[in-house]
């Protein structure tokens, strides 16, 4: 990521980085606030030698880049991505059949800090992100991750196809959503599998879509013809966790 | 639902209505007007994701109901919360078990929006919030929702565990999400169901939980303890969905 620091906002995002050790630099509260939770921050806080500093809701607004700071700010010392290969060694480590989940273009970041936090709950190694157009790791990206940003890697890469194309030689297979693919309970998702999630408006490209193995359709009774991207990444990622604990037998 | 659209005139009554959260579906500029209050109007638009179409002065004339368009005219959509009753018969007329998802007190619009676009696309009949403090249907909810605010009902209630009790005695048993729960996969959720998703930060309230039938866990592999409420709303879903494919043999 960036070179500089960067907030981390709300209280479920400053608790998560604090008790996941993240470097935090300073520490913002909100004068005066004994609220339960923004006590337990403070006493985790104290446990790492956090520097606290108290301020008055116009600074922590001011401060703000979410907009919904509900009284805590932290400036931590900045992400960094981390590399594709990293990601492929922590699924040997635990000895499990590698789960990626891709975004083709993924522009909103509340989408992104869902799946990441999503990504984390099911067990996936790793996220995968591009370069350009795409959101970055903001601090709207980590509230929405509810701190699943601090355990759940990101990689970011130039070019989606070229990258799908060189996973797929190390035994890789990737499945998007497709309305008009085989319903997903029909196939086998249990296998070192990356689960693509494409464009909010656009979905995923054709490049990308043509690298896939597996289209998977969500069933759909309704009237409209797509979930939000993150409930998509959400249902199919369950998908797979389903599926791969009925391998387990478990 | 949107019954109709009605036109709102002039720049005091459109600012009001944007600042009201009113669902704007399209707002009518004079091209090349810099005026500030005008300025503001678009500045507030933006906030709201309101879409703005440019037109000469002779079209806004044509258009104006008033005579006194100042300039701006928006295309509000006139909508109408459901009754109970009528999402419950919509079950009853497609001669399938109700399924209704209840919202107790989700506050964010992207996740409110999310939800009833889930709800339609999993082919739930209706989605239930409450009247106080949870968020209502602006503009925001109307686009994250895609459309779907359009075909699935929503009703307001007052009292959910009082709502919870009365659809208790017309059959409906009721499900929440759950981490020391019993694995969803494990429970049996083919019959009329409601499933309730709890606020973004305190989950359900202990009075609707103690009213719930089932609850369910979600499996979870992270570091983190709970999904965005959108998400996990969107995988209990389909696991409903799941469920009663499974049990009418398709």
């Amino acid at each position: 990521m960036a070179t500089d620091e960067y907030q981390i906002e709300g209280r479920n995002a400053v608790m998560e980085a604090l008790k996941a050790g993240k470097i935090i630099d300073r520490l913002y509260v909100l004068d005066g606030c004994q609220d339960g939770p923004v006590l337990s921050i403070k006493r985790e806080a104290a446990k790492h030698d956090v520097v606290i500093r108290y301020v008055d809701r116009t600074r922590l607004d001011q401060m703000s880049e979410t907009g919904h700071h509900q009284g805590v700010i932290a400036c931590a010392a900045a992400f960094a991505y981390t590399d594709l290969d990293e990601i492929m060694q922590k699924a040997a480590d635990a000895g499990e059949d590698p789960f990626l989940i891709l975004l083709d273009h993924v522009e909103d970041p509340h989408n992104l800090g869902a799946i990441i936090r999503t990504a984390n709950l099911a067990g996936a190694h790793g996220v995968v992100i591009v370069k350009d157009r795409a959101v970055g790791l903001t601090a709207t990206v980590m509230r929405a991750s509810a701190g699943a940003l601090n355990y759940t890697p990101v990689a970011k890469v130039g070019n989606l196809s070229r990258t799908m194309e060189d996973l797929k030689q190390r035994g890789m297979w990737f499945v998007c959503a497709d309305m008009d693919g085989e319903r997903m309970y029909d196939l086998n998702l249990t296998g070192p599998i990356g689960l693509v999630i494409g464009n909010e408006g656009s979905g995923v490209s054709r490049l990308v879509r043509e690298k896939c193995d597996f289209n998977a359709a969500i069933p759909m009774f309704g009237d409209i013809n797509s979930l939000n991207a993150s409930v998509a990444a959400g249902v199919l990622s369950y998908e797979i966790v389903r599926q791969r604990l009925i391998k387990a037998g478990k």
